[in-house]
């Protein structure tokens, strides 16, 4: 192996992954070797050849993967934990669409998306894949924050032409243009901070529209996000809107929207077995999110039918609709209602187990992102720094430890945030009111 | 009105209570007198004759009722957040039991005990009805601890003589006689810690023991707390215990343990109708623990069909079952499960507001103690002070900040704690590990 010592690190501690969504991997006092952003391995013993390099020793603490949300509306961060007493379309008329028609005005997204920044680095959220607003200048703002706080991030400024409220929807061509010049704005300006086409969903995009943006993912191999199935009324919607397709998943499909580039669906909470399969064969990445779809009413996701289809499955925050930040949180909900899942299945589909959940909100949502999630060898060096001692950890194994921190675990008991190998500085936060 | 002035304190904020399920009070810089440990009342102008008084403002915070947690196990703290991953009949015996049957040593509850007491305090809850071990001295360990740190609490040694392992089991007449030690003991020695019978749950109490039990509760007046109807393995198996009785709730209230003295049962996952009805008609109040009852597969219990028959229901976190010891988590979720209630009962079974939940954290609990619960005249004045300007509350009204602080907020917000008009410091915790 040729390697140059002055670029890598090592790091000694408690060190914790999952490489696969059945293996949960636990190194007592170990070594985790990294050269500039990438792991080289981890080891029980250092090995001769890294004897001369840098040791950060973290002692007691836990080091495991950053975590990665799949699915995050930043405009929709000032109304997290208020209005949840709606389903999602009059949720979306009546609280939603109001609060991000602030971002048209730049002065609003200069108050809101510093806070949104950090609320993501004090959650050890060192991965995301956010929605932004319509609007062009705001979305632009939150991609250069996400650049200048060392945050990996895929940032969509959103498409909506139709069905919506008058002060936010958008003309056509506009927002098909503005979304051009976002992508080669930002095409090639940091390797963690990039664009991706956001269509809000089905109801609120026209077919020329969707159409357009499929040929832009095609054109500029960009990446792909919106929703899918959240709401029983969503779905009787695009039923009505789109009485001769197939189902939802083939609009999406026949628009070159569905996994033609790396493309993430959010909630699937309603999909039939064929748009499931659908997924699976277009490799189209499901974002789970418990905490919204209690919120809004709209139900629990069968994950474990979309494991068993071999669906790639990783975890969403969805803030606003959910209402915290953290992705630990996500991971404990995900497996409470699999439980209720299971009970409601007759007990055929199996409770999602906390080790499948944790790697769904590291490796699972991570692989979106390339090599990101693990500390396998060749993958970026994400990493959160954990010191969960307050949380009584004596007698404890590194497994348990690691259950009890995301069970009841807080921002209080991260020290640091690696992201492909640097450690990420608190961004600045505006004042507080 | 004649009240001796020098006992008159004014508390000046934002101040938010409900006395009913259907009303949510706020009263924006307000002020709340307090005479000794009891409310006088709420006023938006401080009456004249209180104009001489001390005045405690504080400012833009917002002053809430303390909250209530009518069910949690003290000696299940050392295990919140670990082993989930079994229904309750194989958790109580390969998690629970184990744990608990620690407490025969003094030492481990003057480990843990302190904890747990800190816990309840930092999380902001005033008053709790706990389960201790069966364990006589550090179940009195831990009625003293609770009379030393001066918050509220019904506190009970458990009875189990059957069903349960040999290192836990209890014989009957010991059991007996150290449960009458404990009431005789501390039935004066405070006016806010009392003990209360905690027969564990049918299963594993004889029925010559409830027979006692039963008799104890009138004799002495003593309340009752149990668990009734958590999950289907444990409603089975009743069944085959006592295959003679009408239904699970015949048996306790055959026994005298089911609203002859205020009563409290945990969980009421799988009531029958006749059930329910019993116990609207017996007063027996119901703790729901949503949190539990996903933790451990047990299922939602319907609350709307229990509010709808007047059953008074309450929240508890049932940790080490549910894993936070925060009631606003209980509230928030306790939204989140009715939600998928209303959902599975075909859109019969409303779902919950937060200002019901919110209630019943608070007065709804809080009635068990008595006055206790809200601000209205001649309750006991507990009380939070809470700083929720990190939360971004910025024209916000005094119900959006209260929802906000409830689903997003946490210990951290909370600045004092009071309960029966004392101020509340913080009790002592073991050193870290």
């Amino acid at each position: 192996m040729t390697t140059d010592h002055e670029h890598i690190t090592v790091y000694k501690g408690n060190i914790v992954d999952s490489p696969s969504m059945e293996e949960l991997r636990t190194l007592e006092n170990g070594y985790l070797v990294v050269n500039g952003d990438r792991v080289i391995g981890t080891y029980a013993t250092l090995p001769e050849e890294y004897k001369g390099c840098a040791i950060t020793d973290y002692g007691h603490r836990i080091i495991l993967p950053g975590f990665v949300d799949l699915h995050f509306h930043a405009p929709q961060f000032a109304n997290r934990g208020l209005g949840l007493d709606k389903e999602l379309l009059p949720w979306l008329e009546e609280y939603t669409f109001p609060e991000e028609s602030k971002f048209k005005d730049l002065s609003y997204a200069k108050e809101i998306y510093p806070q949104v920044v950090h609320a993501l680095w004090k959650n050890g959220t060192t991965r995301s894949v956010i929605f932004g607003s319509v609007h062009k200048e705001s979305t632009e703002f939150l991609l250069d924050l996400f650049i200048d706080a060392g945050l990996g991030a895929f940032v969509g400024k959103v498409n909506m032409d139709r069905n919506c409220p008058e002060f936010i929807v958008e003309d056509s061509d506009q927002s098909l243009s503005e979304t051009l010049e976002i992508i080669e704005k930002y095409a090639d300006q940091s390797d963690l901070v990039r664009p991706i086409l956001t269509p809000r969903f089905v109801p609120v995009c026209s077919t020329p529209l969707m159409e357009k943006l499929g040929a832009f993912a095609r054109d500029h191999s960009v990446f792909v996000q919106s929703h899918i199935s959240e709401n029983q009324g969503e779905v009787d919607w695009v039923k009505e809107l789109h009485p001769d397709s197939l189902d939802y998943a083939s609009i999406y499909h026949d628009y070159g929207l569905f996994g033609h580039q790396p493309t993430i669906m959010a909630h699937c909470v309603f999909n039939t077995e064929k748009e499931i399969e659908l997924m699976a064969k277009s490799g189209v990445y499901a974002a789970h999110c418990p905490h919204a779809n209690y919120n809004l009413a709209s139900g629990i996701m069968p994950v474990r039918n979309f494991l068993n289809k071999g669906v790639s499955v990783g975890l969403g925050t969805d803030v606003g609709a959910g209402h915290q930040v953290s992705i630990p949180k996500v991971m404990t909900a995900a497996v409470q209602a699999s439980k209720i899942k299971w009970l409601e299945s007759g007990k055929t589909l199996d409770p999602l187990k906390l080790s499948e959940v944790f790697y769904m909100g590291t490796k699972g949502g991570g692989r979106f992102f390339g090599k990101v999630g693990s500390f396998e060898a060749d993958y970026a060096f994400d990493a959160l720094v954990v010191d969960d001692r307050e949380l009584g950890t004596l007698n404890l194994t590194l497994k348990e430890r690691l259950e009890r921190y995301l069970y009841i675990g807080d921002d209080r008991h991260i020290e640091k945030r690696y992201v492909a190998g640097k450690e990420v500085p608190e961004p600045k936060k505006l004042p507080d009111l």
